[in-house]
């Protein structure tokens, strides 16, 4: 499986180490070819090159993607960028895989899924592939929870205060499409998609706090979902001592779960149906044996290698591989109702 | 200063053993008797008075408050008469203290605060007097915050789910006026006004989970303080693994403070002015050396205790107690809002 | 019941408060009386007097033991006048309380014990009466933990280190007798006698950090249990950012407790017999049902409350009240033990 | 550098995975290879090659040795061929990195020390190169903690207790040397010669809970170091509820630190010299730049891959390398104190 990359920044590193090392722990016969990085700054993409392995570089995108010897393209460019990128590769027939959020808009989004749909596609919404929201969703298809009253998304990050800090085009409303709900939230929604389902109704408010600011800082969302929980969110990067705390709590009458990326290895649970003088918060710690033994703690990036297995994964079965365009695109839709509602 | 107690149950241990505990901990020349409790229920008054030393009992509010060697009327009965009993009490010149909410509406709240305007009075918001509530407040006002982005207040218990509790006068609307809004939102409307200021705008949603229930079980509230800060609020409860979380956190550029009344001796503290590499969440203990040494751990009677001795100053030296019925009332007029807003 | 109380520290206070609360929240025909309160301060005694209401101060313990009107004495003092006044009070017939340690010797603490056979006796373990304590006890009993490998005992405090810090006679070796021994270990040895059973070896450790101290200022001891289990113990007024970690931990081949006095209204528990996917150890709010409702916190001094209770209870019912004289002398005897090998 | 590892179980994974990542997170002109695996169990080590890239396989280590092509030889087999292999292969000119413990005897590891004086050498005490331990060690260097009272390390398993577990040669004496002496308070005693300097004096117990098990389950030590801090150490593989606790706490004059390896990403931290009122236990985030952005966080495969990121430095500027087997010998030296002393 040869692949293209496009993009060197901090996702096209965390996606290079996933195409390395799936096959180190995960079964596959399939041996992902690091064939091409493209990106338009040249010395960059020379050292990603040299750093990750990389056997060729490009500037050209539309070049790369018209080479017969790729098989997969692997988009991690600003988000402007996505949707041109994503029809077009998957025009050529080639399998693609896309950087959340799937695209600026829901009507991108539905371009792209359709113009995806004889290819095989996926979105890298990572933390669906933390070990313990994995855990958490298969507990609630279980019905560990039982009937769910109360779901709490939470996306804190406390960065925005640093004045010293270089924007980038996380900041640019042309290049990002918007700040924190697409960026952080976006997040949170697929991860509530995951979880609790459809979501019926929401209202949202969003905040800036640096004048001249082109991008939101914040935003919550009151939300009703299919299954009668309500539902609340919140993303910010004014969160003063958070670094990346992408939380969830979910309410059950026979039991709570929660999560905080801030302490990937474990689950927080509560049995309501245990012995009452023996219930508590318990921390769970959720092992990933696919890497290492329990009590050896994995990290960040092994969310995308778990993903990008999954991926390898569905190529060789021929299964559908999950969070695929079409869940990018009901983020997306969701994610067009949060800015809809908080003008 | 003699006292009556109108009410019987869990509020009236908890104000009779502030009563009798102030003076033990705070010096004060005011000695609290604990003159009459009144109530309807023979028996339970009955046994409150032998309990807790109450010298008399009575079922007759309005014959208590008629007495002239009563000083003080305490408020502890259900909701819907905290109007009538204060402001009876207030135009017959007695000292009034009040259970929270206030009242049922900002309508009532306004007149008994038009009526008490005469006499010294109060309202039971026992959690702004938590030593680590305290000293958030003091951090706050001297500027440890530095410019405020984001209030988060939550009120999450999770007896809702147990199909076994009796409902109580809580659940009945007449009586409670509204569900989980007046009952726990209140107390964190209370500590956001006393924390964070004015709210200039908010958007509310609730949610019943229990089919017959007349009134709301869940709450969610989006807000924008006059100060700028976006501020999201949640009470409930179905919070299933949750049993009193009175919880805040508070996020300015020069730092966070976070609490929690399930681990009420402790602030949660970031200082985002520390070196770089030192900065984390702390875990500050809060002294309360009125009444014992640090590392010594009061608990919940405690805020109720402090609260009188509050009172018991203010009576001394002539100074307004704070919170008091105007106060309670700005909470009622924010209650009401929020109950406007949901429906 | 009728009380003198010898002393009027810290400690007198938090008795005094014992005496007056414990009617209030348990159930008992007895009336405690605060009768006397000595001590050689006469400005202080006074103080306490009015503050806790005493009806009488004196100043000689001997005249007041002397006094037929005396039903309970409670020792107070400093350690090195225990055995005297606890030995004079029983044999004038009156029943006795006292602080821990129980004396400065297990010599003495074997005349104690002698000489207060034929009266009620007690000693202030009060961490015993922790509710999460009592619940840990009553878990073992059940056999929830297995068979028990490890006892994990710590008692650490950090005031060592604050130079401003008045010693007082808890730093004078004739006064207290030893440092944190006595002081500190003392309590943890107590919880593991009560948790655990009794230990059949032992090996100990001191260490003095400051020039010209009496008294110990740390102590490490290695511990085997007749249980077969392994026991390490540490005290110590040098361990910077603990204020009063009195803490434990339990493991055993069915489970593992671990509770902590800085944070006393849970226990932390792990099931080893729930299923593996759902391990994990949970923080077990344990409440105390005769004080107020589940997620109301109590502190520091409802241990001595519900101590008192318990003692009222065993003068009512004639049942043996624990922990007595000769639990404290089994403590004493490993104090001493410890005392030796550490020298 | 091309390299030869001896072993193909955990630790040879974990090794392999990070001759693999650090080229690709810290700079370096040097491209290790894999060149063969070694081992005599044929079918796994064919496994080990294809899963992790080695080129070639063998089974005689001997034959490995002596091929001139091999300029590092790596040790991961059970721990009483540590001294053959590592001997054999610096006297034949390569460099050698050996896992922990060096030897089963301080014999062997002087040994071991005299025959790599002329070649690189490195043991893998792996948990130097936790960045929070780095950063540890780097405060303590600082002076930010003071002088030093109390050094507490533990190391916790639990799986001891679970009858169903393989034992491998981690339970035979013979192959192992010790049980938890040598396999998990090696850890702990490195950390400690690491961050608190040398241990003048020790004392040791063990105990073994499991009949006819060859070596000991727990150990517990009482030290006193050569800056006359009073520390303790715990190891046992039966502490229910833990599943790899490395930790250590450090208490000084100026503060305290504290560690766990399983909240790897963190230290807990309490500054002595902050406002009073402001004192707190906190956790601090480290930081792990060279492979992520802060609240990213890494895990346990990292400390394999700095450590030898700094064994590739070592390499290019020809300065010393740490821990090294002169390091590696010193925690030889304890383990031998400690098994003497235990027994």
């Amino acid at each position: 499986m040869n692949i293209a990359l496009i993009g060197y920044g901090f996702m096209g590193r965390a996606h290079s180490n996933a195409f390395l090392q799936a096959p180190r722990f995960f079964e596959t016969r399939i041996r992902p070819r690091l064939k091409v990085v493209c990106g338009r700054d040249r010395a960059r993409v020379d050292q990603m090159a040299a750093q990750w392995g990389w056997e060729e570089t490009a500037s050209d995108w539309r070049a790369v993607i018209d080479r017969k010897d790729i098989d997969l393209v692997d988009i991690a460019a600003p988000n402007h960028l996505h949707a041109e990128i994503a029809i077009a590769a998957a025009q050529a027939g080639k399998m693609v895989l896309c950087e959340k959020p799937l695209a600026n808009s829901a009507e991108d989004a539905e371009r792209m899924v359709e113009a995806a749909r004889p290819v095989r596609n996926g979105v890298w919404f990572n933390y669906r592939r933390v070990p313990a929201v994995a855990q958490a969703r298969q507990w609630i298809k279980e019905g560990r929870l039982g009937r769910v009253f109360h779901y709490r998304g939470q996306y804190l990050q406390g960065w925005g205060i640093d004045p010293t800090r270089r924007p980038g085009w996380k900041l640019n409303r042309a290049e990002a499409g918007s700040g924190v709900i697409g960026d952080l939230l976006s997040h949170s929604l697929d991860l509530a998609l995951f979880l609790n389902g459809p979501i019926a109704d929401l209202q949202a408010w969003s905040a800036s706090f640096v004048p001249g600011r082109e991008v939101e800082d914040a935003a919550a969302v009151m939300a009703r979902f299919q299954n009668g929980s309500l539902g609340t969110f919140e993303a910010t990067r004014f969160a003063t001592g958070y670094q990346n705390r992408n939380a969830f709590e979910i309410h059950g009458d026979k039991g709570m779960i929660g999560f905080d990326l801030e302490d990937m290895t474990r689950l927080r649970f509560f049995d309501a149906t245990a012995p009452v003088d023996e219930q508590g918060i318990r921390n769970v710690p959720v092992a990933a044996p696919q890497f290492w033994k329990p009590g050896h703690a994995i990290g960040y990036e092994h969310t995308f290698i778990a993903a990008f297995a999954d991926f390898l994964k569905a190529v060789e079965t021929g299964e559908r591989f999950r969070p695929d365009f079409e869940d990018g695109l009901e983020v997306q839709r969701l994610v067009d109702r949060v800015l809809v509602s908080a003008r």
